[in-house]
C-alpha cells in the first residue's frame, strides 16, 4: 500500500519539533485524547495533558539524526512509522509511533520511545562494579549486593555527600563504616557507592549536580529522598539491599515513592562511625530492600540488638488524638535545621556555592535560627516525646509512609516544598520519639504508591517485619 | 470500539509463549512476513526470518507480568497494544505491538520492546565511576573520559582480564600502568575499567563470564573483541576514549564491527609496562574513539614520538601481490598461541577450570605446539617481514579491518571461527610488521559495516590520522 499523503511531512515534522524542542508542534501534533500513548523505560504516560506536562518538565530530547523509517501503512487514514536514530552521543535508539489522520490532520495517538542502551547511569551511582567490594565473611547475606549511600565511608574511596565540591576535599577512607562493615561480614558484597541528595537535606532525590534518578514504578516521577540512589537501584534490581541513612525520612520516603521495603532503625542502635550526619539527634541507618525476607536478612546483620518479640496493640494514627502535629514537625524542622547548620555551616560557609537548590536555602535558612528558637523547639521536642511515648508505650503506631504518592517532575517547586512539608508532619514521629519505623509497600494507583509504616518501640525492627509477615501488610 | 474477537486470547498466547521461550508459538505469532519488525535499544531486527534466528539465539525473555495493557483498535482486523511489564527482578518495562489479523489469524507485523532501565552494565564494564580516577594533569584530554581495557594497571585496583579466577589472584596495583598514566596527564579521567576477552584471546567480545557487550551499531551483533568493553562504551558513548590493545586485532576489529575509529600504535612505541601479555612478539596498545579528532589528542599524548609527516603512497591490498597470506597468518597464529602459552600456560595449568569456552580452546592448542614447530612458524614470519617491508617501504597499506560484518550473536561457533581466520589473514601483517594500523568506520549497510585500515611505516600514528582527515578517508 503507498504512503498516505501527507504522512511523511508530519512525520518530519514532528521530529523536527522534538529537536527544537519546539513544544507546541509536538503538542499539535499528538492526538487530543485522553487516550494518547507516550512511553519509554521509565514508564508509561496516559493523555495528552500528562504528555504535555511531562515535555514541559524536560529541556528536550537527546540531539539525533535518523538513520532508518520503516512503514506499515494500515489503511488511507492510518500508519505505524518504526525509526531507527543515531544519538549524536552515540548508539542508535528507536520509536514507534501510531499516526492517524483525522479532522485535525496527521496526529500520533501512540509513541514508544528506546534512547540508545545505558551501561552506567551516573544518576543513580558514583562508582559502581561487579562487586565495587566483595564479602569479607559468610552469612545471610551471601550473594546479595549493596548499594551504598554515599555518606558511608567505604575504604579506599572518599565520600561524596552528594556534592562535588565536598567529595573534592574528602581523603580516602581507610576503613569501612560499622554499617558498612555489618553487611560485608554478613556475605554481601558492595555493589556500588550510590548517590544521595546534597548532605542528605532532602526529601525529593533531585540533586542538581548529577541529576534525578528514575522513579523506577512512576514515570516521570521523583524518585525521593535523600536516599535516591540506594532507592532507585533496588528498585530497578541493580543491587538488592540499599543501605541508607534517615533523618526526616529519608528511606522512608523513597521507600514509599517507588514501593519498597524501607527500615529505618532505632535511634542510636546501629553505630553511626563513617557516616556523615546531618542532624545527630534525629540521625539513623536504614535498608531498603524488594522483599521483606531479605529486609529481615539485612536487618538481622545490620542491627544485631533487634529482637523478634512484640507484645502491644496496633494503633492507627487517627485513633491516637494527636493533635499538635504541626507544631510537633515545625519544631522538628528547626532543631534538625540547627543542628543541621551546627554540623556543616562552617564548611558551607567557607564553600557558599556548593550546595545549590532547595537544600542550599534549606541551608541558609538554618544558619538564621537562633539558639533561643532553637530552645524553645527543644522544649516542645520534649513535650511531644513524652506525650507520644505516653500514648503509645508498648503499642505499633499505623501510619502512611508519605504524605501523598511522589510528585512528578513537573510539579512546582511549591507543591513540592508542600508535600515536603505534609510529609514532615508524619515522619517526624520517628524522629520525635527515636522508634525504628518500617515501610511496606502501598498499592500502586494510577498516581503512583503510598507506603505503608508501622512504628515500634525502640529495638522492635525484626518483630515489625515479622508481624508485616504473618499478618500480610503488603498490598 | 470494541476489541475484536480473538485479540485478547491471542495476546495473552503470545505473552505466555515469551515466558515460557516457546520459539514455536512466538515464531507463528509474528506474521511471515519480509516487513515484520521487532525492535529494542539494541536496534531494530527486519523480517521474520531474523526475529525467529534472534529468538533462537537467546536463552529467553526476562520473567515479568503485566501490570497494564492499553488497546487502541483501529479497525475489526487491526488493534495497536501497549503493555507496561513488571520485571520479576525490578523496575517496570514497556512493549508495544501492531496485531493485524489475516487468514492466519492474528499476528503481531510491528514490536517494540523495552526493559526496565539499565543503571549499570557490568557486561561492559567491571568498575565505573563519575569518574573512577581524576585527571593528573591538564591538556588536550580535558573533559574527556577513558574506558580502560581490564588488562592495564589501574592504582587501587587489581588487574582482572577478563577472567574471574585471574582477578582473585592478583594484587591492587599500587601504580598506573603508563599508558594509562599519560592520558591522565594529559587531562582525561578514567570513567572505569571495562571488560576485555579472556586473557586478550578472541577477536569476538563474547567473554562467558560476564556476558556479551550489545554491538551499538548492529541489532544483535557480536561487540568485536578482545577490547569489547572499550569499544561498547565508546560506541555508546558512556566514554570518548577507548584504551586497548591489539594483538592481532583486538582493537581494529571492535573498532570495524561498532563504526569506531580506531588506532593500533606501532610495536615497542608505547610502553607495555603493567599491561598483562599475551604475545609480546605482537603485542600493542590502541585507542578507540568516535571522532579522528579526539583520536589525534589521544594518539599525540599516547604515543608522543608518532610523526605527523608521511612521504609514502597509499597502496592497496590486492595491488601488492601478496600471494602468501593465509601462510602468513597461520606462521602468525602459530607463533601468537606459542607465546601465549609461553605467557599464560603455568597459570592455566595450575587453574584449568579458569579460562572458558573458545578462547580456553584455543590455549589447550597452545599447548601442544612444540618449540620445532615456532621455530617454523617464525622463520615463515621473518621472511614474511621481509617481503612486507621490502614491498611497502615507506608507502602507506590500505585494506578492510575485518574480514567482513560483525557476526549475529546466533552464528554458529563454527561460522564464528571462520570469519576469525578470515580476519587474522588482513590483521596479522600489521602484526608481522610491527606497523601502526588506523581504522576508519565503513559505511553501514544492512549487514553492519567494516571498517577500512590503513597501515603505515613506524611511528607514522599522527601521519595516518591527518592524511585520512585530510582526504576524507571516512565514509
Amino acid at each position: 500500500m503507498s504512503i498516505p499523503a501527507g504522512l511523511n511531512d508530519a512525520f518530519q515534522a514532528y521530529e523536527r519539533a522534538l529537536m527544537q524542542n519546539d513544544l507546541e508542534t509536538m503538542s499539535r501534533l499528538f492526538a487530543d485524547e485522553g487516550t494518547t500513548l507516550r512511553g519509554d523505560g521509565g514508564g508509561l504516560l496516559i493523555g495528552h495533558e500528562q504528555i504535555d506536562a511531562f515535555r514541559r518538565g524536560r529541556s528536550g530530547a537527546l540531539p539525533r539524526e535518523l538513520v532508518d523509517v520503516q512503514i506499515q501503512v494500515i489503511d488511507d487514514n492510518t500508519a505505524l512509522i518504526v525509526a531507527v536514530t543515531a544519538a549524536r552521543r552515540g548508539g542508535h535508539g528507536l520509536q514507534t509511533q501510531l499516526w492517524r489522520r483525522t479532522t485535525a490532520g496527521w496526529q500520533v495517538t501512540a509513541a514508544h520511545v528506546s534512547a540508545p542502551p545505558t551501561t552506567f547511569d551516573p544518576a543513580v551511582w558514583r562508582i559502581v562494579g561487579d562487586p565495587l567490594v566483595p564479602p569479607t565473611g559468610t552469612g545471610d547475606l551471601q550473594g546479595q549486593t549493596v548499594a551504598v549511600k554515599d555518606v558511608f565511608a567505604v575504604a579506599g574511596h572518599a565520600i561524596g555527600a552528594g556534592v562535588p565540591t565536598y567529595l573534592d576535599g574528602q581523603p580516602h577512607a581507610t576503613t569501612h563504616a560499622s554499617a558498612v562493615a555489618r553487611l560485608l561480614r554478613a556475605g554481601a558484597a558492595i555493589r556500588g557507592i550510590a548517590r544521595t541528595d546534597q548532605l542528605t537535606y532532602s526529601l525529593a532525590g533531585d540533586n542538581p549536580h548529577y541529576g534525578t534518578p528514575v522513579n523506577a514504578l512512576v514515570p516521570g516521577a521523583l524518585p525521593g529522598g535523600s536516599s535516591s540512589g540506594p532507592a532507585t537501584a533496588v528498585a530497578l534490581g541493580a543491587a538488592s539491599i540499599g543501605l541508607g541513612t534517615d533523618t526526616a525520612g529519608s528511606i522512608r520516603v523513597p521507600a514509599s515513592y517507588q514501593g519498597l521495603w524501607g527500615l529505618r532503625t532505632t535511634h542510636g542502635s546501629v553505630p553511626v562511625d563513617g557516616m556523615v550526619p546531618l542532624a545527630p539527634d534525629f540521625d539513623t541507618v536504614g535498608l531498603l530492600t524488594r522483599t521483606p525476607q531479605l529486609l529481615r536478612s539485612a536487618a538481622m546483620a545490620l542491627a544485631p540488638e533487634s529482637a523478634f518479640a512484640l507484645s502491644g496493640a496496633v494503633v492507627d494514627l487517627d485513633e491516637l488524638g494527636l493533635t499538635d502535629l504541626a507544631t510537633y514537625a515545625e519544631a522538628f524542622r528547626v532543631h534538625q535545621a540547627f543542628q543541621a547548620w551546627s554540623v556543616h555551616g562552617a564548611w558551607i560557609a567557607e564553600h557558599p556555592r556548593a550546595v545549590l537548590g532547595s537544600a542550599g536555602e534549606r541551608f541558609a535558612a538554618a544558619s538564621r535560627i537562633t539558639s533561643a528558637e532553637d530552645a524553645r523547639a527543644r522544649e516542645v521536642l520534649d513535650r511531644a516525646r513524652s506525650t507520644i511515648d505516653g500514648l503509645l508505650g508498648g503499642a505499633v503506631l499505623r501510619l502512611p509512609a508519605a504524605a501523598g504518592p511522589a510528585p512528578r517532575l513537573w510539579t512546582s517547586p511549591r507543591e513540592v516544598e508542600r508535600a515536603r512539608r505534609a510529609t514532615l508532619e508524619l515522619t517526624c514521629i520517628a524522629g520525635i520519639t527515636g522508634r525504628p519505623a518500617l515501610v511496606t509497600p502501598g498499592s500502586s494507583t494510577s498516581e503512583g504508591p503510598v507506603g505503608r509504616c508501622l512504628l515500634g518501640p525502640p529495638n522492635s525492627e525484626l518483630a515489625l517485619i515479622a508481624w508485616t509477615m504473618r499478618n500480610g501488610e503488603a498490598e
